[in-house]
């Protein structure tokens, strides 16, 4: 899989360090279960570079610092490898500073949010970061999209790996609302309306109302709109509004921060406590035989399964990507 | 109010200075309508003061600092004097350096989160905060109470006011749940399970069975355990179960970060920018005639009111005050 990105990369004029970088993002997000940002997105991907809305030899730079606060513009360059430039720019300021923060503007959907927070946290630190999106969803006590899903990504080092919480502000996404749609599904709890403004579980009723529900009702709405007032606000870029009123979902407003564990005075201390956070957390009386799995904790079984039995791709999907040229 | 509290703090070994803070809290909290963590509170936290629980002769100390990310020891302190100095400290330290992040161990509740908010905005500072709590609902997947619903505050400057969202992680409070119940009234969507494990309006049912909800099911329990984890790790105090096993809910974690907007590139467009989208907010096709406000709106019109008519108090909660020594 990684092998065949890479070779459409590098037609599509990317570096040979930039088609690597890429590559091995879409391909991780895939082996790790994230197929909706990994394998199933990388044409769409493709698609948006060919259009130009993706500029392979653009990259991030950094416009203006305040201390241990940076703001960068991202020339509309991949987004992904713009979100790793700019992780990777909080960790640095934040091993001199004890915490970094960039806001990034002008850039590219990074695909999956989590990839950013394991990245932080493999290194040693915790990570908060966040993305605006185009309108999706409506403000509470609203019925027309105002609102971004804009997910929020939080991460902390655990054992080798890492806990890492990747959220959206919508209850489902549509790419959730679809799939529940084709398989014949109800969905496990209230996604959004239906047209007569009932709470409902019908993925297609909701899809045809437009009126998706954001996480908690009204506490969801208000998330959805601090974040992306911040992401714009810090970064100079573009709020959920303006990016709405493009053809497609590209400048968009990012943040990135990183605080460095190795700075604190109880350092030494953090993995015992954070097994016994967890170890009461699993301790959970669980509800109808579940387990009771830490926001990430399941990324790992998935992992292990796709390494030993390879990533499973549906034919169409991957049929697509072997013609892209 | 604010003299009756005076009165009472000063008779409880606050001094002057300290008396006065705390009764400008507890009376500016109830004349912006948060009645749960003003007035009606002041009698248990002069409980908790008789019992030693809270300690009024101290104050917050800084044990740590690491650039622009500091530890602080709340000494168990009055927890919402001890969330000022943290706040002012979090200012200073951003007016330095872009930014600033305080991490406070061993503290008492807060009482409104949105307090601090509200300070920092009003100074020009957006603001990250949140506290953990003693542990009050189920994770996702669990039955038995393992997370706290740990509130998380993040304002920024509005006009000459503010947008501040304060929301805790479970989707109705235990106090939302008593009232509601109290006037035999259904919650307005769903807030928990039944005993029988069936979502549920019936706050009764909820309140019998303990399985309240987080927001946004999976999603809520994810940030609440984040927050906590975060909370813990940043201050090297104590997690929801730690909390948990004492008599009371102290020695709490908090976190406070304010960013300097003025630093910023476009620290000049940044009004003009939140007008745009507070102005694209307040155009959402209204559901039922109902308004759709940001948050923090409504507290404008509740201090308004309250300003006017003097703020309403329950009989039985006053004369309970009045009655303090």
């Amino acid at each position: 899989m990684e092998a065949e990105f890479k070779r459409i990369l590098l037609l599509n004029n990317f570096t040979e360090d930039k088609a690597n970088k890429l590559a091995e993002i879409y391909t991780v997000n895939s082996l790790e279960g994230v197929y909706t940002h990994g394998v199933n997105r990388f044409t769409k991907f493709i698609k948006y570079v060919k259009d130009g809305y993706i500029k392979p030899d653009k990259e991030p730079v950094c416009i203006h610092r305040a201390g241990s606060l940076e703001q960068w513009n991202g020339q509309l360059g991949p987004g992904p490898l713009n979100a790793l430039v700019c992780t990777d720019r909080a960790i640095e300021l934040a091993s001199q500073q004890g915490m970094g923060c960039v806001a990034l503007a002008n850039t590219n959907h990074w695909m999956r949010g989590g990839t950013y927070g394991w990245r932080a946290a493999k290194q040693g630190y915790a990570f908060i970061g966040w993305t605006n999106t185009i309108k999706n969803m409506p403000a509470w006590g609203g019925i027309d999209a105002k609102l971004g899903n804009n997910p929020l990504v939080i991460a902390v080092p655990y054992q080798h790996e890492a806990i890492v919480l990747d959220m959206a502000m919508s209850q489902f996404s549509y790419g959730a609302l679809d799939l529940h749609v084709l398989r014949k599904q109800q969905l496990p709890v209230p996604g959004g309306y239906d047209k007569d403004g009932v709470l409902s579980t019908d993925p297609d009723a909701i899809r045809t109302s437009e009126r998706t529900l954001p996480i908690g009702y009204w506490k969801g709405s208000g998330l959805s709109l601090l974040l992306d007032i911040l992401g714009a606000v810090l970064s100079g870029g573009f709020p959920v509004v303006d990016i709405s009123k493009q053809n497609v979902e590209n400048n968009l407003s990012q943040v990135f921060m990183a605080i460095n564990l190795s700075k604190l005075s109880n350092f030494n201390a953090i993995p015992g406590l954070l097994q016994h956070i967890i170890d009461d957390y699993h301790q959970s009386i669980p509800d109808k035989n579940s387990k009771v799995l830490y926001p990430g904790e399941r990324v790992l079984t998935v992992r292990e399964e796709n390494t030993r039995n390879g990533i499973p791709v549906i034919q169409k999907v991957w049929d697509d990507i072997l013609a892209l040229k």
